[in-house]
Parts: C-alpha cells; structure tokens; sequence
C-alpha cells in the first residue's frame, strides 16, 4: 500500500484514479499515488479548497470497502472517559486544554499509504494507513499542532504553544508588540520513511500553524511575526518576512505565486509573493475581535481566485455576558484581496480558545462552522447567503464547529463535539452519525475511498469505514 | 543507604549524628536518617533557613570523602554545549528558556540515600545518592519545577507552567485578576521507593512552587490565587484560602502555626494559619514590580521567627534601558509581620525571568544574590546592613545571583551561571570554584557529609566531592 511501484503501472493506475476522481466529482490537490493514496500533503487539510477527500482506484478494495482500528498515542485519555481535568476544569475549558495540550489539535495527513499526525504531547507519528500499525514516532522539543506537510520525502511540522510570558502580558497592556509562543519552538524536518530529524531550526516566537509547501520550499508563519522560507530539504533559510503581531493557528495557504496568511495584533489576511517574501496585498474587516484572524486558516477556491476567511467579530455583553458574532468574508485574489461579500453567523456566547470555523469551499458552496452558535453552515460562494443551517448537538459549554467539512461521495461529513455526522451536502439534513469516542478540535475528516482517519482530542488516531457512518454513501456519487 | 534499619541502631546513629551537627555548626531541620541522610524534606531547599546542608556520622565515609557522578535526565543537553536555541534566541533568553522548559529550575531533594529531582522536561527522577543510578522516573503532565516535598514515605510535587492564555492577557490590560499556568497543572503524591502515583489533584492554575509540609499536611500557592492543604496520604482536600493574584515561583516556608507564602498581583508576602487557612497577616514593600513577591520563596530564621524576603523593586529606564532595583526586607512573624528593616542591593539591568534571589540564614547572617547586579551579598540579619559583596563572574546577560547559598563546614557555598563557588563567609572569599558544566537556574547546592549535589538547566543531576571544589573545606569547621 507504499507509493514505490512499477512505473508503467503506476501511470495506469493514475489514469484510472483520474477517471474516478472525475466520476466521483470530489477535488483533491493530492494526487492519487501509484495506486491508491495521495502522494504529498502541501498545505493544511491537503488543498487550498481544505477538502481532504481524496479517490482511489478499484483495486484498492481494502480502502474502498473502508478500514477500521485505532491507534492510542502517548498520554491518550480513555475514548469514552471524560476531558483532562474535568472534574477542575469544568465542561468549557477542560475539553480546551485536552486539544491544546494532550491530543491532537487538528485532523490528520494521508500520504502514500500512512497516516501522519501531530500531538500535543510532543510527538509526531506515522501510522500504517491499512493496520494501524506505528512505523515511527518522533519527539519534539514542544506541542506540534498541525497538519504534517510532506513532500519530497520530508515531513515538515512546526512546534510551539499558545502562551504568553509575563513580560509579554505587560507589554500588551501599554500597547506594546507582543510575541505568542512560551516554551521552545521552531521547525522540523523528518525523514518521511523513518522520522529521523533531518533537519531543525529554531524560531523565537510559536511555530504552530502547519506549514505551505512549493516548489522545493515550506512556509511558517509564526508567534513572533514573520513568515519564513526554507529550503524543505535542508531548512535552509530562503526569505523571512516582518509582518507584525503573531499568527496562531492560521495555516498558510497558496494561490498562483501568493502565499496567504492570517495574522493578529494587527488582524489582517496577508498576500505574500513566494519567491520573495514581498507583502502583494493586505486585508481585513471591521470589528475583528481576539485573535480571530491569525488563529483561523483562510480557505481558497484555486480555480476563481477566491479567498475565504472567518473571523469572531464585535464581542460585547449581553445580559451580562460576553458574547461575539462570526463573519465569513470572501476576498478576490485576483483583484489586491477585494472583498467580494461579509456574511454575519449570528450572535452567540464568546466561545473559549479557537472561536472560528474553518472554511471549506466545494462545488461553490462554503461550508464552515461557528462555535460562538455551534451551528454548520453552506453558504452560496458568489454571494455569501446562507443555503443552509445545521444545529450541532452535544456540543456543550466548550462549543463545536471548528473543524472544516470534507465533501467526498456527494456527501459532506464533518466531525464536531464527541460526534461525527454524514450530511446531505444540499440541505444539512443528517444522513449518519456515530460517536466514536473522545472529541474534536479542529478536526477535518480525511476521506480516502471509503474510509475516514481522525485524530481527536483525546490522543487517538482512528480509522473507520464510511459505512460505519453511513451505509448509503456508495449510492450518492 | 537507605532509611530503614534496626530501632536501636537508628537511636544510636542519630545521637550521633545530633553531636556531628553541634560540632559543625550547621543546621538543618531534615533529620540525618539511620545513618547517614536526612529522613525527610519538609519545604523548599530543606528547611525553613534554606540552608540545604546535612551532616553525617563518621562511619558514612562515601558520603564524607565526596562521592562523584553525573545522570542525565531524558532531553538532557551535552554539558560541554550551549543553552538549547542558543543560536536564535541569544544569551539572555536561551538560559532561562533552557532553565524553565527543560531542566531543573531550582535544587535537588536529599532524603534517605535518594536524590528527587523534578525536571521541566514532565518527569520525576529518584537517583541512588551513591551510585547515581537510576532508581524511578515518573512522568506528570507538566513541567515540574520544585523541590520534591518527601514525608510519610511519599514524594509530593507540584506541576504547572509560567504561561498566561490570551484570554488573561487581555484581562489584565483591563486591569481585571489573572490566572498564571497555561497547560495542565496539579499535585501529585507519590510512592517515595516506586515513583508509583498514589494521588494526584488537578488545580486551575500552576502548581510551580514546592510545596511545604507540617503534620501530615500538604500545603500549596497556585496561579489561580489559592493556597490549598492536602493530606499526604491520600490527597484529600483539607482547606483552600483565595488569596488573589497567583504564586509563580515563591514557595512556602513554616514558622510555628504559620505558612508563609509570596504572591503577586497584588504583591504579598502572606501569614496563614497552617490548621484553618485564615489569613493571620500580610506584608509588602514600597515599588514591587513584575511578580517580585510572587516568585521569590520568603526564607524563615526558626530561632528568632524572623522572615526575610526580597524583590527587584522600582524599575526605570536609565540610559533608555529598563533596570530594576533589588530590596531585602525583613519581617518579625511574632509581631503580625512588622518590617525590621529594608535593604536595597543596587540598581541594575531588568533580569530576564525569575528577577530576584532566594534567602539563605545561617547563623546571624543572611546571604542572597541579585540577578540585577550578579553580585551576590551578606547581610547582617539584625540590622540588614551589608556585610561583603562578591562579585559574580561569567553571569552573561541572563544574570546570577537566583540560588540559595549554602553554609557547611564554616563555608559558603553557592552554584551560580556555570559556577560553582566556595567562598569564605566572612568576606565573600573566593576558597575555590569549578564549571562542572551547564548553568545553573535557581538552584542552591545541597550538601551532605563531603558530597555536594546539584541539578542543572542542561538536565543533569551531578554530586561532586566538596574536596573537587575546595580541598581545604576539612580545615575550617
């Protein structure tokens, strides 16, 4: 199930990958490997679009048919146990700190027949994507929170954590620049067949977006300010740029030659030239409140040239309560980040940490949550209106709808709270759902034929079928 | 080398050692064992003094000719190399994120012929005093950054981080009460021969001090502005008092029925009754800055109930760079915390971190440093004038002068940057001094019969002969 195969037979089964992907009608940035699996991971969730759906021919029945298991990494909590600490903690900021410090924040990466993820517990693990079985595991010197990017045989991640010292406390008090990032943090290169550290460089401030990939170079944006290029080979430094403020968990992301990124303190959604660091345009909305534009990853519809972030926007009190609203806002690449259309979400109780919904973009459609109402959304690409609204239940204090959809069989699955649901893509109406223990972060589902890995809160790294979830998905392609 | 033997024996041994301890003129409130080590470790550096030096009886002769070793803890830097990051964070910031994120931050525990130690790197180590092999390793789900608290057969520490979310960093611009401790924090209790966990307590905010302990009592300051009690045993809850503010680094100390902890914002030295929790009183200075009362252990003369503590106080830019000023000050416990008297140490450059030193009274003398000047002092305990000064060398831009010193056989003897010294009480003497590699962070020697043991930020345990320091020591108890 390794990319490494004959070439003459790799080509054909590209060819027939091709066709299926076009049956299928799903887009994946990750090409099909020599057989059945996506080659190289660029950029969070897979694609610019974030759509880590991702076909593979008829011979590869076992990922067809959909596999099963779950690996528990260092640290994990039990599936059916409750958050780190809740008993402390409480219902709002236990299942946060459990994301923050113990699982896996984010979904994970699927390349060449194994599964890659990131943990807060300072590791990164290749699992084999058919037994679930570890191939390696790496430590790091921090939290790694993102999506390993791999190309070229290297696994690239970035390691930081979400802190403040206390000089950078006061010095946001007298509205000085602040720089995010606690313990050590920096950037590794792993060797993607055996997790050797090929490479390591240090940055000053947090390292947690995932990184973007192109032409030979990775891209981070980080807790001190800049965004840097290196050489994915050997960390070669390439450019470095001083924006300002700090990113979080805002991945990067890539059109044509523009690197995209969002930043906080100040709020703005970055152009960046790729070859030469050079900022091409900038852009925000009014009202961005917290860190809403550098914790959230902007989404890019690659063949319009459309750019989507969200943001928590406006927060004030109401009825004694803090409260915030979300809006969605597309930006015209093509034409220096023009805002196309601002679409508010609706108002509802300032969620903790991560407060935005990644966005999704499939078909013309948007597809992105809120926390703040813990509601799933589509919404029209042209216009911004609201196709559809989905109630996301059991979501609790700690509110869901933060990690993007994944549109793949004509169905769209999102996994939100302890649940994951498949949803007919055109009214939100739920088709399936199950509880597979545990709950998510910012998890996008990634879907390869017919199975779904998932990296959750608790530590776990699963593996499902579709069917599980729902056994009608082979009908609606 | 360990603890228990024959009753009989243990009686004779102990008398012995009672007559070794008059004749050496040291003191120490950890009672040598049945033989030759302290049977306990009630508070932070080993008693209320801080005065970590142990004597024993003279059939302990490996402990009495020095015994000589070194263990590397799990992440461990070469000794020989430089501060982890060294390369992009600098001299001033790689020490100290070395000292907070990796190593040991303060000094080692000493208690029936085991070396506890807690390392930032989330482990607990018991280290056989003579051989220096591994005895346990047991990890926690955070940084551990005190000195393990043994009684009862149980090692109690505390672990949490100096990070604030940016939600309180906002807080605290808008002048509202902050939470220090970013990632998980709490007590365990563990099995002093197995390291196996017997309890363990989630708190909301760091647990970053040690801990202190009277009559089967477990007393904690945390970030989230309590201090809490705890029994030993089993970890039940006793008591909790808020106070307000957070406690970083300031562990408690005893005197009497009191528990005497620093906390900041506000900025307190605080009295407690050690049975009920109630505030009995509370003592500050003029000008206390950053988390001066709040990082700083309060260091308590048992004879005459006076308490010392010190801060950096008044900053200001000089020049357009900020410094600091640092201010001893002594308090009479039996008089509600009346001020005995103020010292100031002399302005300097605004030390990165942990900004002030801690306390050691040994004899009518108080010893302390001062980071700001890497100078470190004796001063009169009566009058608080200063009695000698010594001028610290190899400091770098981190700053020295954190440590406790450590007084045994009629020398003084303190571990400061790579340093270790030994100097004359008297006069501030240099008598002799080794680099045995890495840094040091907060961290005081501990000191029984000849041998000296000490933790390092590079994450070494080391015990070194007092004679590979200063071959005279032998001469001048």
């Amino acid at each position: 199930m390794r990319a490494a195969r004959g070439v003459t037979k790799g080509i054909t089964v590209l060819a027939m990958a091709g066709l299926l992907l076009a049956a299928c009608g799903t887009t994946g940035a990750g090409k099909p490997a020599a057989g059945d699996f996506p080659t190289q991971w660029l950029m969070y969730a897979g694609n610019p679009e974030h759509n880590a759906a991702f076909d593979v021919p008829a011979t590869a029945t076992k990922l067809l048919k959909g596999v099963q298991w779950k690996f528990a990494e260092a640290n994990a909590l039990p599936l059916a146990g409750p958050a780190a600490d809740q008993d402390v903690l409480g219902l709002r900021a236990a299942p946060v700190k459990t994301t923050q410090f113990l699982g896996n924040s984010v979904g994970v990466t699927a390349v060449g027949g194994v599964i890659y993820a990131e943990s807060d517990s300072n590791y990164v693990y290749a699992i084999d994507a058919i037994t679930g079985k570890l191939i390696w595991k790496t430590p790091t010197n921090n939290a790694v929170m993102g999506n390993p990017i791999v190309a070229q045989g290297v696994v690239v991640v970035g390691a930081g954590d979400v802190g403040f010292s206390f000089a950078q406390v006061m010095k946001y008090a007298k509205h000085q620049p602040v720089l995010r990032g606690l313990g050590f943090a920096g950037i590794y290169g792993m060797d993607a067949k055996t997790g050797k550290v090929l490479w390591h460089v240090a940055t000053v401030g947090e390292a947690m977006p995932s990184l973007a990939y192109k032409a030979g170079t990775v891209y981070e944006g980080t807790g001190d300010g800049h965004v840097y290029a290196w050489n994915i080979k050997t960390g070669a430094p390439r450019w470095k740029t001083r924006l300002g403020g700090f990113s979080s968990m805002s991945s990067g992301n890539l059109y044509k030659n523009q690197l995209l990124w969002g930043f906080t303190n100040p709020n703005f959604v970055y152009s960046i030239d790729v070859a030469t660091g050079k900022v091409l345009w900038k852009q925000t909305v009014v009202g961005v409140a917290n860190t809403g534009m550098g914790d959230n990853s902007p989404a890019v519809d690659s063949t319009k040239g459309i750019v989507i972030q969200d943001s928590i926007v406006d927060p004030k009190l109401v009825n004694g309560k803090p409260t915030v609203d979300s809006e969605v806002f597309a930006m015209d690449a093509n034409a220096g980040g023009k805002i196309l259309w601002q679409t508010r979400l609706g108002r509802g109780p300032n969620p903790p940490a991560y407060k935005a919904g990644v966005a999704m973009v499939h078909g013309g459609v948007i597809y992105v949550g809120s926390p703040a109402t813990s509601q799933f959304f589509a919404l029209d690409e042209t216009t911004g209106k609201v196709l559809w609204k989905f109630e996301i239940p059991d979501h609790g204090p700690a509110g869901a709808g933060r990690g993007a959809g994944t549109f793949a069989h004509g169905t769209l699955w999102i996994s939100q709270g302890p649940n994951v649901f498949a949803l007919d893509p055109k009214s939100g109406t739920v088709l399936g759902h199950v509880r597979p223990g545990g709950r998510f972060g910012i998890v996008n589902p990634v879907i390869v034929g017919g199975t779904m890995y998932l990296g959750n809160s608790w530590g776990w790294i699963q593996a499902l079928p579709l069917s599980s979830i729902y056994k009608g998905w082979q009908t609606r392609a």
